[in-house]
């Protein structure tokens, strides 16, 4: 009897599931507009059909598939990595922004502003391969907790971005992360966490190196600046990478609005969101106001131009995926 | 009856295209290291098996997928430029390169070297909006007609390659360009005559910038290198845009060793190959001296590695798509 219950209450699962493939969305404006689009452009014989080859979405990492509080998760891994490689750096103890890291003051290490992180970031992102570098980063990645969910970072993702992202892929389209975060530090994990493989990942990189080491070909990480996937560097990268202008474009900081405008100004049906953090209690609450993530010109943007602004609040069923019973 | 007979003729084709994906490649070592490949990384439960998202093979363009002589066909394209725009630039009567090239001194122009062409390149690619060069691209490429053949540029492809490219994708593969050729230049017409999408083709480039022009934004080429796509750059090219190592690589001249020499670098089964032109009358004989596409020290490499070496003239029965009767 208890047998024949589970696999009954199993198929019900199944079958809402086939139902409704956006499970963790709550009914309401935010899933309707994207329930529609995706229904306009996929249905032949219309004027808004639009074929597969052409059906790119471009998602934001940071805030838009995973969580970015208390700091960009990329920062964290940089501080780690600062302690790790302490041994190897005695000069670090008398050098900020280091001295302040090591004594655990964070806040202190950061108040030196972007040439501060720029110094933390080349000092633990360069001067080894690539294959040298993947391998930290899955390391990382693998074993590494968030301060206060005690989670994995990886699994900080949103269980409805995940359901968008299978969706689409559902639906014909082709799914492309365009961060502001290091293209190395995502490729080695996006496949396995979003189902986006690294060719399909766009984000801000170092330059590289060819070089033979005792005949081996390698590629040396340069602590030099190749390109800075952020603002109106998405659009550029977008077309670097992709070579076209994608259809459908999620973000949710200033650091997106680029990318909506450039989504928004092709021909035909398109769809711009913008997630909006209001969940000051399920994950975080911040806009306007914020140092990470800041949204405030796109805000404004969307809603002069009628693009979806998800309320996290009040749209999302779900937020983690580890809190699905 | 005549109907009947085409049926079967058509019938008959048919079988045989489906025996023999690769119809054009004479039987030979050439064929036979291509067959072998594929059949060992797509044979599931031996250690010699490659899931399907990591069979990425990288071709070259100029010389591996379509001609390049008498010069590489984007020259070609930018001397047609310097004439279309000629009236705009009255100040290129006596200005070189553009002075002999105007009076129909290709020679003479380009005697100046790497300087001159950039200059060319420049003038010809540079300061105008991404859409704008599209379309450039696209007119170009339905008109012009190569000097001796007579034929579209983008008729003269490679029949064997074509075939090479259609028996990869359908083993799971999926097939990227690596080219020293400018990536806008490609993109517009990669997908229709080789099936690889804008997305899968990596190139040359120069630096685009976001502008929005009365609140519509456009992406402005600037005359100002972002990144050349050839020699070391290659493997530099593959890791940006790709993030992973390919398993098999196909180029025709040294620009390409590195781009070898990094896919074999790789653990498990690996194909290298490079296209000896070797066939003076259906295509062009030249490598160690030629100036356009030199094959030389690769060419060493190759038989001192045992990578697989195209003979254009023996292996192939057929070279260009327009050939075939």
């Amino acid at each position: 009897m208890a047998a024949v219950l589970v696999c009954a209450l199993a198929f019900t699962t199944t079958v809402a599931q086939a139902a409704d493939p956006l499970l963790s969305w709550n009914d309401g404006k935010a899933k309707q507009s994207i329930v529609e689009f995706v229904a306009k452009v996929t249905k032949e014989g219309t004027p808004y059909y639009v074929p597969a080859a052409e059906r790119i979405a471009v998602f934001d990492n940071d805030g838009t598939l995973w969580a970015e509080q208390p700091m960009y998760f990329q920062l964290l891994f940089a501080l780690d990595r600062v302690k790790a490689l302490a041994p190897q750096h005695p000069e670090w103890k008398t050098q900020e922004p280091f001295a302040s890291l090591l004594k655990g003051d964070v806040k202190g290490a950061l108040s030196g502003g972007e040439p501060a992180i720029a110094q933390i970031i080349m000092a633990t992102h360069a001067r080894m391969t690539t294959d040298e570098f993947d391998k930290i980063v899955r390391d990382w990645v693998a074993t590494a907790r968030h301060p206060r969910t005690k989670r994995l970072y990886t699994e900080m993702v949103y269980q409805p971005m995940l359901e968008l992202l299978a969706y689409l892929r559902a639906n014909g389209f082709k799914t492309f992360i365009v961060s502001g975060g290091g293209v190395e530090f995502m490729r080695p994990w996006t496949e396995k966490v979003y189902g986006i493989p690294p060719e399909q990942v766009i984000g801000s990189s170092i330059k590289t190196k060819f070089e033979l080491r005792d005949g081996k070909p390698v590629l040396v990480r340069l602590p030099e600046i190749n390109f800075i996937d952020d603002k109106a560097g998405k659009p550029v990268g977008i077309h670097q990478y992709i070579g076209r202008r994608p259809i459908a474009a999620f973000g949710n900081s200033d650091g997106d609005l680029q990318m909506l405008q450039w989504t928004a100004a092709g021909a035909g049906p398109r769809l711009m969101l913008l997630l909006h953090h209001t969940d000051a209690e399920r994950e975080w609450a911040y806009d306007r106001k914020s140092h990470v993530g800041r949204l405030d010109k796109a805000l404004d943007e969307a809603q002069a131009k009628g693009w979806t602004v998800v309320d996290m609040k009040n749209d999302w069923k779900t937020i983690f995926p580890f809190e699905k019973r």
